[in-house]
């Protein structure tokens, strides 16, 4: 029997191992939650109603149909590890391996206030996409309804000045001004507030203070009110309390501070304060030379929590596997890329900082790039040539939990 | 000031009501609970993973947006009319108008067996919609994980054979055959049975026998299998049981048979068996010139609920109120078209019946021509296209509830 190689999760990470062992003597089976690959660079612009789900999300049956050595694709939930037997519990299954390759990433986190989730939605699955799509779309709605709300219901606020808050922010700015500007009779959608609240002294903390300047500069051409060294206190229905004791009242409140590693990393050996598991050069967990942590899940100095880094640790944890070679991670750094908005980025690749239209282009260009297979590639550039065309976009609709209100008629649609 | 028209549902009927008021001295309102008008009769499309929910949803205020007398568009559902004051009870707040156009359609109907919705899930919302789709996609990836029970599990009946049920039943067969069949490690998707039950002698019914006899022999060709004068008594979550005592197992059940009216219906005067509103020549309410029922919630001798009706009912109310003119209607029979798959359709036009690639064709043309919006109808086409070419499907991802099972770790993807 050939050596069975069991990868968990799908993202960047898993997904990359799985494709490094594709010549390998081995039995590669795939766990995840869900039965998709998940762009997941690209989903603030399906919450921000520019694409669709599909576009950006690709089921991993279809990513490995060729690749003869993936024998199993398996959807259900990893509960618990037994590394002495090298057996995981799935659902109510053993699943058995000879080599394990854990990539289950993070998830966001509300630093202990669970309680801000229902009132202040995050950004990591396509469901949590279009929770938050469906609450800007009402917001507006609200307050064409309510005009004498409308102020607050027309102010939105975005928690976290990291590369999501900034494209969130920067998306919002663009669907008041130029996708709904002109529809509503009431209310001026134009006249929203976007806030963007960063509890340190600059937006985008990786990045060179000059980027930071330019990225703070270009938010406030498009409209967004940044908010520096502003920490938030308490969040409810109405808007935010920040540390200041500064209150601001507002319709919808988006959450894009913190990553909380997965539950499964503290299962496979010590954690770092953030929840990741802490592992050897090669990647392994210390002392099970045959369980690999791999992406945001794993703990490495000096690589940060992004796609390039987790697509090369896969990558890296399947060569290991494949060579039986324990060679050092090494992470290249190949640059960072945030986008603001239409022809509003900033880039620093190796050493070259720009930013404007020269870095969301490149910005656009790489994650075309990067978009597996050649379908949603195809729509997700028709979706953003016809986007930056015309400014409208194309998701605008708002739905809600599949299976829910199909049973009253008012207001549904006759029949063809 | 001049007269308010309100015109509550924005579905064929509605939109085409406010479009012949275009030129009225008139200020419209629209009301909906939903933002968004849907092309109902590509609705399998989305349930079937090859058009996402977008690609058949346009925002009402951009459908709207250069014609200046609709003044409002108020999302929310209609509790209560007061005939007699003319005033409408919508959500907390009450909406006065002089002129009515209640257009508020049917939704799928379970005649009296609530319980079955569960197990057999109906077609009239996106979100009905996006639960097909999950369960059929799930179907396949249960049979992948129980393949004790794969020969029950791949197998999907299709309850009604109208032209929902007809159009789902190929569609299933397509996907099972075409979109997975080389996918999956342990079972085969193509060994898949879908079979298509009716209760009538023939499917389609409303079609001359000719027309009948060739749909079911085109399903047939595809793999489907049709049982027709074929009563449904029961449904589980393990199967259906006919009223001749046959039990068939199956693991997914979809129901398309059985419409029933809006209950805004009986709120306005005398209903029909259906729950539809008796509507004078005019489509006006006896009693009540000022309101007007239009699509499939007016019951009209010799009109059938398909879109082209309501289509011109929406229109014929729309010239009533803006020429004063109390013409009756008449409706006109463009011809039906129903499809079956990828270059299987029938079609009866005007006396003219034909079937196969030609009427498949005319189908395509049509659903195109009336796609509202260059946006969607380029979209549409070009996922059309592109699943024509490959035979592959492009929304093929199982999504769930906005906001659920976004807190946990475990098959999440790494950040970006």
């Amino acid at each position: 029997m050939r050596p069975r190689v069991v990868i968990v999760g799908s993202g960047f990470a898993g997904l990359n191992a799985a494709k490094a062992l594709r010549k390998a003597d081995v039995d590669i089976t795939i766990i995840d939650r869900r039965n998709f690959h998940l762009f997941q660079p690209l989903l603030y612009q399906v919450a921000m109603a520019a694409l669709n789900p599909s576009d950006i999300a690709f089921p991993i049956r279809s990513v490995f149909k060729d690749q003869e050595n993936v024998v199993r694709v398996l959807l259900g939930e990893v509960s618990a590890v037994d590394l002495d037997n090298r057996t995981l519990r799935v659902d109510e299954d053993g699943v058995e391996y000879d080599h394990l390759i854990v990539a289950t990433g993070a998830t966001h986190s509300y630093f202990g206030h669970d309680e801000w989730e229902a009132v202040a939605p995050g950004l990591k699955t396509i469901e949590d996409a279009l929770t938050m799509r469906a609450r800007v779309l009402e917001a507006f709605e609200r307050a064409e309804a309510q005009p004498a709300d409308a102020v607050r219901l027309l102010t939105f606020i975005v928690v976290g000045g990291g590369p999501t808050g900034v494209e969130l922010a920067g998306a919002l700015e663009e669907i008041a001004v130029h996708a709904l500007g002109q529809e509503f009779d009431v209310v001026d959608p134009s006249t929203a507030r976007v806030i963007l609240v960063e509890g340190t002294d600059r937006v985008l903390p990786p990045y060179v203070p000059r980027l930071s300047e330019s990225a703070k500069h270009q938010l406030e051409e498009l409209g967004v009110e940044v908010k520096t060294s502003a920490l938030v206190s308490h969040i409810d229905d109405r808007g935010v309390t920040l540390a200041s004791g500064e209150r601001i009242d507002a319709g919808t409140v988006l959450w894009a501070a913190g990553v909380e590693a997965s539950p499964l990393g503290a299962m496979l050996g010590e954690v770092d304060r953030a929840g990741r598991v802490v592992v050897a050069p090669d990647l392994s967990v210390p002392g099970h030379p045959e369980v690999f942590v791999v992406g945001d899940l794993a703990s490495v100095e000096g690589v940060p929590g992004v796609a390039p880094a987790a697509m090369q640790m896969g990558r890296h944890a399947g060569r290991v596997i494949a060579t039986g070679e324990r060679e050092p991670f090494h992470y290249k750094d190949k640059g960072s890329l945030a986008t603001i908005g239409r022809a509003r980025a900033v880039a620093d690749i190796r050493g070259l900082r720009f930013s404007g239209f020269p870095a969301w282009f490149a910005w656009l260009a790489i994650h075309i790039f990067y978009l597996i297979g050649f379908r949603n590639r195809f729509f997700v550039l028709a979706g953003w040539a016809w986007h930056y065309l015309t400014f409208r976009r194309g998701a605008r609709i708002i739905t809600g939990l599949p299976g829910g209100s199909s049973d009253e008629g008012v207001g549904s649609n006759p029949d063809g």
